[in-house]
Parts: C-alpha cells; structure tokens; sequence
C-alpha cells in the first residue's frame, strides 16, 4: 500500500469515527424481556423490585402502555425523562418551540441544544437513556384548525396496538388555548388526561385528572387551579418572563408521573386532584365533579354515558353518601377528603394558596388583577363561585 | 502543495475535530453577573424574574452560597442538578460508588456513564450544564475515619469565603452510617444540614431539616422517618435490591433543594419535616425538639448554646406557647402544625405512612420486622415511642 493510499483509508478511518461522534452517541442494546435479576448491568432490576415489594402486581405491562405528552417544557421533558426511565412502551411528544439558554433554569435540556426543536432534542436524549421506548415526535401547535385534526388522530390512533387510543394524555402546556384544545379531542375521544399547570411566581402548581362524564372537565367550570395564565410567548413580547424553578416543576412533574404510573399499573390511589403551594409545603386535594350545563356537548355526552355505565362499588358510595360541602353551589364543585384517614381541614383552610387562575382570553384585565394576588391569600369557596359566575 | 500534503493537512484537521468531540462538548461561557434581561440567551432571566414577582428580594445572593452533598445517587444527582440550573456559587459532592445500568431508572445519569464513579460523571455533567457554578468533587466513604476527618475538614471551610464553613449540609445518602457520620460532623461544627431519604419500597420519603441545638438532631432519637435502613451495597449481595421510582426520588429532590432555596434566599416557610406517601399524596409536616438526653456531647453543647442565644420572636411564640402534645413524652417529641392556616390533624392520623424506618445496625432482626410492616399502615405516637424505649 502506497504512503498516499494508506493516508487516504487512515482519513476514512477518522471520518467515520467522527460521524459516530457526531450523530450517535455510545449508549446501550435493547433489552427484549424486562428481567429482575440484580445485577449492576440490569436497569430494570430497581422497577421489577416493586413486584417482590408488594407494590405492583405486573410491572412489565408498563410496556403495553402509550402516553402522549403534549408540551415538552419544563414539566413535559421531565415527565417524558421519568417515563422513559420507567421503561414506558410508546410516548408521542407534541412540541411547536425551541430550546433556548433561557430554558437551562430548569432540569432535562442542555446548553448544546439551545436552536433545536424540543420535540426533537427531546427525542433524541431518550433515545439515548432507554432505547427500548417508542419515542414519536411532533412538532406543531396543536391549536391550530389543521394541526388540531392532526392531534386528534394522532391519540385516537396511538395506542400500542394499532388503531387503538392512546392510554393516557399528560397536559404540560403553559397556555389556556392549548389546554382546550386538549380538552375537547379529550371529550370527543372520551379519553382520560391529566391537566398540570405551574404559576407565574414559580412558587406553586398542581396536577388534575380528568375523566370525560366522571370528573369536571376543563370547560366545565373556569379551572379552580393554580397555573400560568398567559403564556411565555406573549410575556416575552413584553419585555417580561414567568419566574421558573427547578424544584417546582420537577416537583409537578414528579407529582403527574407517580399518579400516571399508579393509574396505568393500577396500584395505591390516584388523585383527582393535587396542588402544591412551595411557600408553606402544603398539598390541597380535592375531587371536582362535571357540570351538567357544560358548554362541551361532548362532555354532556359523556357524563350521560357514565351515568348509565356500572359503577365501581368505591365510586358510588364516596359520590353519593357526601353532599355537596356549602349550600349554594349550582357548580356542584365538591371538596372530597381523598382518604378516610386523612380528612381534608375546612374548606375555607383547604384553599390556602389556591387562586383562579385561568379567564377567558378576552378578560385580559381581570386576569392580570388575579395574577397579582399575592400567592397564599386565602380564597374562600364563595368568593370563587362568584368570580365563575361573572365569567 | 502535493497530494500528499493536503491529505496530512486534511487528517490534522479531522484529528483535530476528533479530539474536540471526545474531550469537550460545546457549552456556553461563563457569564460575569446575574442579568434579569428577557432574551432567550440568558439561562438566568426565569429565575431574576422571581424578583420582580415578588418571591425573592435579592436572588443573585445565592452566587455567595456554598453547598455540600452527600451521595450523589438517585435523590444527590437531581439535587446538585437543580442546585446547578439555579446557579448556586459552589457544590461540594461526596459519593464514593461507581454509576450502574442499574441507575439508570432514575434521572440524571446516562448510560454512556457506567463504570465512571458517581461524582466524576456528576461534576462532568453539572459544569456542562453552567460552567459559573464551582464544583467540586470528594471520591470517597465519609465513615471511614480518615476519610471522616477530611469531609469535616471539608465542610468547616468549604464556603464561598476562604476560611469560612459551608452554608449547608444535604445528606442523599442510603444507610444508617453515613447519616451518623454527618450528624455527628454537624453537631461538633454547629452547621445546619437536611437528611433526605426515600423507602426501600419507592413509595414514600421525606426531608428533615436539622439545626444543632434547636432541633432533634439524627442521635436525638431513632428518627422519625421513612426511609432505607440498608444500603443497596447489602442488599445486593444478597441477590436482592430496593426498589426505587424516578418519581418518588424527583420529588424528595424537590422538596429538598426548595427548602434549601428557602432558607439560603430568606422566603417562605422552610418545613423543618415534610413526609411523602406516594400512595396516597399524602405529605405530612412536624417538628422535632432536641432530646436533653441526646447521647451525642456536640449535640448537648449545641443545645445550651441555643438556649443562651436570643431568640427571634416567632420561635419564642410558637416553641413556648405550645407543650407537649401527648402526656407521656420523654423523647420531647412535639408535633407542631407548620402554619397557622393549615394545622395538622390530630396526630393519630397525621402519622400515616411513618414508621420506624431505622434501626441501629446490631438489631437486624427488629429492622426487618418493621420494614415488612406495610407501607401507610397507621402507627401511633405511643407506639413509636415505645418501640424507641425498646432499643
């Protein structure tokens, strides 16, 4: 071999090692069969351990399950991140922005991903932690009239087997329009969904779970939660930003995937609802249920067909053994003390650090009054009934 | 130049871009001072804007702080992972275990990572992330006695300041020892520190805030606590291992490095204890009186010490107004509702989900009768303190 033709399989040779570098990083093979054997090499062996713990009958069903996570933000990524951790059979990411520096303020993405799409960096990163996730990506604004079909499809269909729906919807978006966006296809579909949402302040959050016809849905009553109420871009154009933290949103997003795992494993208890106020640790629970006026006639639909399916014996009798906590309220909003053991205090105390945070687009004023309530003011039952009636 | 030289010429070059690719990855610079400025290349606007909203009066303080944490697992990798995106001034890491597929079920770690030891892939990780924050890395067992001199040694001038101690200590770590050890450093130094711990079944943990002299330290009494009461290096040579939850894990990070931004930046109320029963939701607050009687002499100092300083108001009120919530109470133990808003139930029920979780070493026996008890079984004061007189 020639000095000149040795240089040349030598510069091949670095060529491919580079695009190695460049496009794939080392990480491991696929594992065909979820094993519990303890060994260093195995990264299932935590998860399996919740069998021989009592915990979860079946963990590897987690591997029949498909989650769609629309918004792959600072509570979506991170939620993705766990999911695919857990080993989750199939998760399809809906995402129309971009990673940016500004977003390093909270856990998942990294500075060399600042211009890449988050659907796609995201992919790419679980890709990498768990090849054995199906990761699907997609990156447009599901509010728009075309894209909203799109989505539609995408969930009825996304299921593990085909033409199945997926098992479950996770809503981390930062803006009212998207989650009603993701209201209705729910409704329509009949598909459960977990609503999250993190305020403004950064200091408080919560998670809720809606059942089309069992649960109040998102038009059924203005959200009596905690959450951003504008969203970044338009803050931006402003010249000002939400504060963020960390904590906070991995926190919401912690809070969001347990109750997704015991709802798809079917272990413990899921919460209806679960708020998180940072300043004083404190966690309000409480049950919602749907309103028979709702403007979604999908949601009419499907609390006329939940009515007439066969309730689960705990259903009945935590629905219909406790009235409605105050006297006036048409809403039917019910606080539920989601254990026995564990009573909810009084509702004017259960409230602390709960605030209306959601209004209509149109009521920029009122909601920019809202929003400067300090965070922890007491807001009784009554005053948010009324605040829903003048909507 | 010949062919031969632009082929030399071209392979230098590709050498080049080779080696930049296997050693660095491309980050940002190092940015001078804190800016509140909205524009997507600032990693700091989210957290400047906590400021304007009104949560925090002067964040870019927390450049000033100096944090150590010890055990960089499941719980220590997002801490210093959150403690690096809010860009506090220093991280001291302590671990001594290699990184594992088995790890990789939660956050953090990638599985490029296996084999590296835990605090190199964490220090590599975390200055990618944002270079400002200055890390630094201690690869080895805090219990041995050498070792424990230098972790001391370590935290008494490992502030920001030369010369000046740490302004917190976080233990993350998983067995009985290395909780000891840190106590025991702690009390002799009169450093304030949290103990975190997640349970051998993945489903509950806690934070605890302890400040020598002021409140129950880790010897006081057998803690109060949820947690694992074997390491996973026993466990594992015994062909069986926890079972742990990205979730479970995020979550008492949160809780953690929030009550830590709390008391570093002055808002809120920092929870001297805040439990997690995933089951449920269900997240229990109290506080602990140190025991007059503690074994540890640092610890009794501490407390004399304490008793002579002048006491800010609000500690007066509610520690001297407040006596004992139940007659037979040697240990001093108090439950104290955390806010006047939200008083805990009666103690009966707001100990769901604790137990008696450790054991002192040589009482294998009653360790593993009491982690067989099922988790959120419900388990009195008075039976708690008699289990604590048994020992």
């Amino acid at each position: 071999m020639s000095a000149i033709e040795q240089l040349k399989s030598k510069l091949d040779e670095l060529k491919n090692e580079l695009e190695l570098h460049k496009t794939t990083k080392a990480s491991r093979d696929k594992i065909e069969k979820m094993s519990a054997e303890v060994v260093d090499s195995n990264p299932y062996s935590r998860l399996m351990a919740l069998q021989r713990m009592g915990i979860v009958k079946d963990y590897e069903r987690i591997r029949d399950k498909s989650v769609a996570i629309v918004g792959v933000g600072g509570v979506g990524s991170v939620t993705a991140d766990m999911l695919t951790r857990c080993g989750v059979g199939k998760l399809i990411l809906f995402d129309y922005d971009k990673v940016e520096l500004a977003n390093m303020n909270r856990l998942f993405f990294t500075p060399d991903q600042a211009g890449l799409s988050k659907v796609a960096a995201a992919a790419n990163t679980l890709n990498f932690i768990n090849p054995d996730v199906e990761i699907h990506s997609h990156n447009y604004n599901i509010t728009t009239v075309d894209s909203f079909d799109t989505f539609l499809d995408t969930i009825r269909t996304g299921g593990r087997q085909p033409g199945t729906p997926v098992d479950l919807v996770l809503s981390c978006v930062d803006n009212f329009e998207a989650r009603m966006a993701i209201n209705t296809a729910c409704n329509e579909l009949g598909l459960n969904w977990f609503e999250s949402g993190v305020s403004e302040n950064a200091v408080s959050g919560h998670i809720q779970f809606i059942r089309p016809g069992d649960t109040a849905c998102f038009a059924c009553a203005p959200p009596l939660v905690v959450a951003e109420n504008i969203d970044e871009k338009t803050l931006k154009r402003e010249g000002v930003c939400a504060a963020s933290l960390p904590t906070t949103m991995g926190i919401v997003a912690g809070m969001l995937v347990q109750n997704t795992l015991k709802y798809l494993l079917n272990f413990g208890e899921v919460s209806d609802y679960l708020g998180y106020n940072a300043l004083i640790d404190f966690f309000p629970k409480m049950s919602l249920k749907p309103n028979p006026n709702c403007d979604d006639r999908h949601c009419i639909r499907q609390q006329q067909e939940f009515k007439s399916r066969p309730k689960e014996e705990k259903e009945v009798v935590s629905q219909e053994a406790e009235g409605p906590v105050h006297e006036e309220n048409e809403w039917g909003i019910e606080l539920v003390g989601a254990t026995e053991e564990e009573p909810l205090p009084p509702p004017t105390t259960s409230e602390t650090g709960l605030k209306l945070a959601y209004e209509a687009p149109e009521k920029d004023d009122q909601a920019a009054a809202a929003s400067s309530q300090p965070p922890g003011a007491d807001v009784s039952l009554e005053d948010l009934m009324a605040q829903m009636k003048s909507i």
